[in-house]
């Protein structure tokens, strides 16, 4: 069995309810997330496998698109299911707590209602935010209390909070509370805001097995490895992460300025420990090459801003390697944004057209870019488990690692 | 007949032509654009009918979606198609000429192909832009030297030299290159650049007649009436642009802060004079109500950045009236943003969602806005048509205005 505890369903006032979750409240069952391996590869520690959450079937490893405000930028709703295809989206317990609010989203039904996204939304505890965004930002182990970016107002977030907004919002997956690590990081600090975290994952635990679903559907809980680039730190932290026995674990605090090499020895080192039959994400990371030499370590889920971010400045990832589309070179280049793209913007438009949309500022260059980067990273993740299932990942990987970096 | 002219079509370097195309190649036959009167109102000098050219039938009265750069802002072209479903669009020549700039224009074989848009395609001349956008302009009877914008550098504008660029651009209808009068403007001024931009028709008119497409597709010119609000000045002007005979007919120098009862008494005006038998476009007007009563005045094409600028920064039209979504009424109504509305996004998205994305600066809530407000103002022109069709056109007008003018 995957956990502990039973989330008793009630009715409630956001109908309708799916027959099986009808079925569900009716026979007070256990139901919560499931995870299944259903392919490892032999050479490495990858695996392919799927996650069902009440809203969707999610095929891991898996990238979820960053829907940082209840939207992913620039993309409609339809777009990422029909031509993203996305099975998860992220969402950010900072920026939607503070815009549009919890009464409005508690009003609307949660956030799936809000945006009309039918199917898995996981949400950032907030922590990054508070340490990235907000100002006067002030830590105790009570929670940290900070000021609005956008209108300076005082709040304060702690471990039970955190759990009672995402409830609000009401994620699929829900993250603990934690403080992120800078990078370069002292270990004196990196060992205390580590203590620091573990506390607040007993309190964030202890809340959210205390409190239930808002909307008729479950919700899971991931606690968050830390302790920066220090290996005693992150074994500490991933054997009382995986001391929780939670349905799935997070790995926090990389990819903020390390060298890879580290991120990779610490993705190792953790995951020898973090519980193999649970998903692992590894939280904002990262490029595609990134994404695949952690899969080979064993990682499942993924999130980024970089194809959305990056896409909105020109910036393409393809299979052949990365394209900067404002370079002068694509100015008569009238072959399609990527021929072997899987989005209908790649054989749609040419590489001389964004580039002149990116070049003048045009939101289509940014709707194109996003579009492209997303059905991509989306393809990339698909393909990774297609070459577990079929045994080929490892020669596949180091294939796809030279091409992906390449400067076209 | 509707001109004195023929175009000899060549086989040129962009193929592939249709079957027609080459079908009158072959027959070296005239073909131009056509224009049918289909009904008329016996209330009011209101007309349905309908435009065909190389790319697309156009039922009038029309409004065409402004894509200044070789895009609507915001829009994907198959939402243009599929979701908006925009007969044809408008191009800005000073824009175009500027950046991507007319050698990769050419390369690509035209704007159509270069944005892939296969529907038609009407090229402002570049005269509004040149007196609004650019700096250091300086007017001479040979053309308007201005400096771009964007860089500052030195260009020329000649009636000749427009006509050359619209070639290139590839417009299926390419405009006159005019000054666009202000407002106020006192009449020695307005009389004196009418006399200018007479002129600059005979010249872009003469070299209209002895330049050739450059695509295997027919283009139309038309000439722009002006006069600012002076009657005499517009009758002269209109008196001007009829004798030309060209296949349609502009009223330009309106809806530049002048009181709404001036524009609908210059146009009166001028539709007595301009010949029945052609359309007649008013450049950019304008509001839902100008617009209605433009074409009980007997006006068929339009074009206006209203929808799409005033949606990006949160306007709505629609036939109950007008809604600021940014209003703080609109923050816990989860109602449709438009339940009687035309695309998928206005039963897809709630208001409160909608509002959230404009407050929150998203790209979606541009995205959203414009279509809705692009497919109001399309199904606005199209049950104009239906109307007048039924007979029904003044009753129905004049219920109209009163609605689209309240404040939701």
């Amino acid at each position: 069995m995957l956990g502990k505890f039973i989330i008793s369903h009630k009715p409630c006032l956001h109908p309708p309810l799916s027959f099986y979750q009808q079925l569900r409240i009716f026979a007070d069952q256990e139901f919560r997330m499931q995870f299944k391996i259903l392919h490892k590869d032999t050479q490495s520690n990858a695996r392919a496998g799927e996650i069902i959450t009440d809203h969707s079937r999610i095929q891991t490893p898996i990238f979820m698109p960053v829907g940082t405000q209840g939207t992913v930028k620039a993309v409609h709703q339809r777009e990422l299911k029909e031509d993203i295809d996305a099975p998860v989206i992220l969402g950010n317990t900072y920026h939607l707590y503070l815009r549009p609010g919890l009464d409005v989203l508690e009003e609307a039904g949660g956030l799936h209602k809000f945006m009309k996204w039918d199917r898995s939304i996981l949400t950032d505890s907030g922590g990054y935010q508070v340490f990235s965004l907000s100002e006067n930002r002030k830590l105790s182990p009570e929670g940290a209390h900070f000021r609005s970016h956008i209108d300076g107002s005082k709040h304060l977030f702690t471990p039970e909070g955190v759990v009672d907004i995402q409830r609000t919002i009401g994620a699929d997956i829900m993250m603990a509370f934690d403080e992120c690590t800078p990078w370069p990081c002292d270990k004196a600090y990196a060992e205390s805001s580590l203590e620091l975290t573990h506390q607040w994952l007993d309190r964030g635990w202890k809340h959210f097995k205390e409190s239930e679903p808002k909307y008729g559907y479950s919700q899971s809980f991931f606690p968050i490895v830390q302790g920066s680039v220090y290996q005693d730190l992150r074994e500490r932290s991933a054997e009382k992460i995986a001391s929780i026995a939670a349905e799935g674990n997070a790995i926090g605090g990389l990819s903020v300025g390390e060298p890879a090499e580290d991120m990779y020895a610490m993705i190792e080192v953790v995951n020898r420990i973090l519980p193999e039959d649970r998903p692992r994400y590894l939280m904002g990371v990262g490029t595609p090459i990134n994404i695949l030499e952690a899969i080979s370590l064993g990682v499942d889920m993924f999130d980024c801003v970089m194809p959305t971010r990056n896409g909105r400045n020109g910036m393409l990832f393809t299979a052949e390697g990365i394209i900067n589309i404002r370079n002068r070179k694509w100015m008569n280049d009238f072959s399609p944004v990527d021929e072997m793209g899987h989005s209908f913007v790649d054989t749609q438009y040419s590489k001389a057209y964004l580039r002149h949309l990116i070049i003048a500022g045009e939101l289509l260059g940014a709707q194109i870019a996003t579009l492209h980067n997303l059905a991509f990273y989306i393809w990339l993740v698909r393909e990774a488990f297609y070459q577990i299932k079929k045994g080929e990942f490892t020669p596949w990987k180091i294939k796809m690692v030279k091409s992906l970096g390449t400067r076209l």
